[in-house]
């Protein structure tokens, strides 16, 4: 078997809000799924070392804000390249803080909706949260963004006002070059792309989409 | 809050393969993802009543066999319309059977691959078997199947050799006629689509795709 037939696997492109300790905070992901319809409960899967996953626990609730194909790379590099242990990741993000201390996004979204965990299973890395839908977006709008758009449309393709551009960025995914790849997600790193080489990233960077740690990430060319 | 907005998640297309008791036996479904990389884990989430549930409990493995846009309407029908518990629905379908007395198919996947349950966790009306996976292809070829895909491309399209096939049948879903629809997957069924009329399907039926009751079905224009 080839592991790389995981990458078959479809998925969206979500981010979840939590209550923050200083700030309001959110992080990316692309497993949510729904699991019943009545009581509406969905499931998504978020790495223990993940600062969402500890404010998850700590809180009991969270949202999901469904990306659109509209959703920039640049609100999606915010949440995804740090963690809101240390910084306000929604400093630049346009977003709003329901009545139950969570932000979900305003901008470039299809809908959001609002969870209360009732129920959890550990895997070796990874939470996965099943929880019910309490609130939610009167309706939805846009195209949802898919994990296969995101990879082939918007990454790899930094925007101009983003400081990590550099002129020629613009190939997708088909440059020669070497990428430093995501085992779970597929999330590519490529060192033309940011201001940090690869191998000169902190040994405790994580994939900014589904929190794989930097050791697991594999070379291709 | 409007329900609509859960129509937003993104999802795959997938046939489960089970050793049944009396035929090898598979069904549809529509959530899988990866959960760790090392070793490799994914989730899935499968209704209580359906007989791949049962089967997965009482054996602990399942395969995977991740469906890509080349597979054809009948064979999802013959997976998805009927319970493996009353017939042998693999039976016009090209499928090989594993070692381990599970099934995969062999044509129009983009891969297969074979798992261990190593955990589950209960909801109200499904279980989330969280397993690693032990073997599975040495590639993978095609465009996988999404569920938007096949809600937009191939669902409402019986194919002509179909028994449900009638003349005029190919509108796709921009037809104005009712539709019965799944709350969790949006399947719809139309009865213009089938030999059965909704009305008149057993109590028992079951949304093919993710088996809600269908009494659970919601009436659309």
């Amino acid at each position: 078997m080839d592991s790389k037939i995981l990458r078959t696997l479809s998925y969206g492109l979500y981010a979840v809000g939590v209550e923050g300790e200083s700030y309001p905070s959110a992080c990316i992901v692309n497993t949510v799924f729904q699991v019943t319809s009545s009581p509406i409960t969905i499931a998504v899967s978020i790495n223990h070392d993940n600062y969402s996953n500890e404010r998850i626990k700590a809180t009991g609730k969270f949202s999901v804000s469904v990306l659109s194909e509209d959703t920039s790379g640049t609100v999606i590099g915010a949440l995804g390249f740090s963690s809101g242990r240390t910084s306000d990741k929604l400093a630049n993000v346009n977003y709003k803080v329901l009545r139950e201390n969570v932000p979900v996004l305003r901008e470039n979204i299809c809908c959001w909706f609002l969870c209360k965990v009732i129920n959890s299973v550990e895997t070796m890395t990874h939470t996965i949260f099943i929880a019910e839908v309490k609130a939610g977006s009167d309706n939805y709008s846009g195209k949802p963004m898919t994990y296969d758009y995101y990879r082939r449309i918007i990454k790899g393709r930094a925007p101009k006002n983003a400081p990590t551009y550099r002129e020629g960025d613009d190939k997708g995914d088909n440059s020669p070059q070497l990428k430093y790849v995501c085992p779970i997600c597929r999330f590519a790193y490529k060192d033309s792309e940011h201001t940090i080489p690869f191998d000169q990233l902190p040994d405790d960077w994580r994939c900014p989409i589904c929190g794989v740690s930097k050791k697991e990430f594999r070379i291709e060319g």
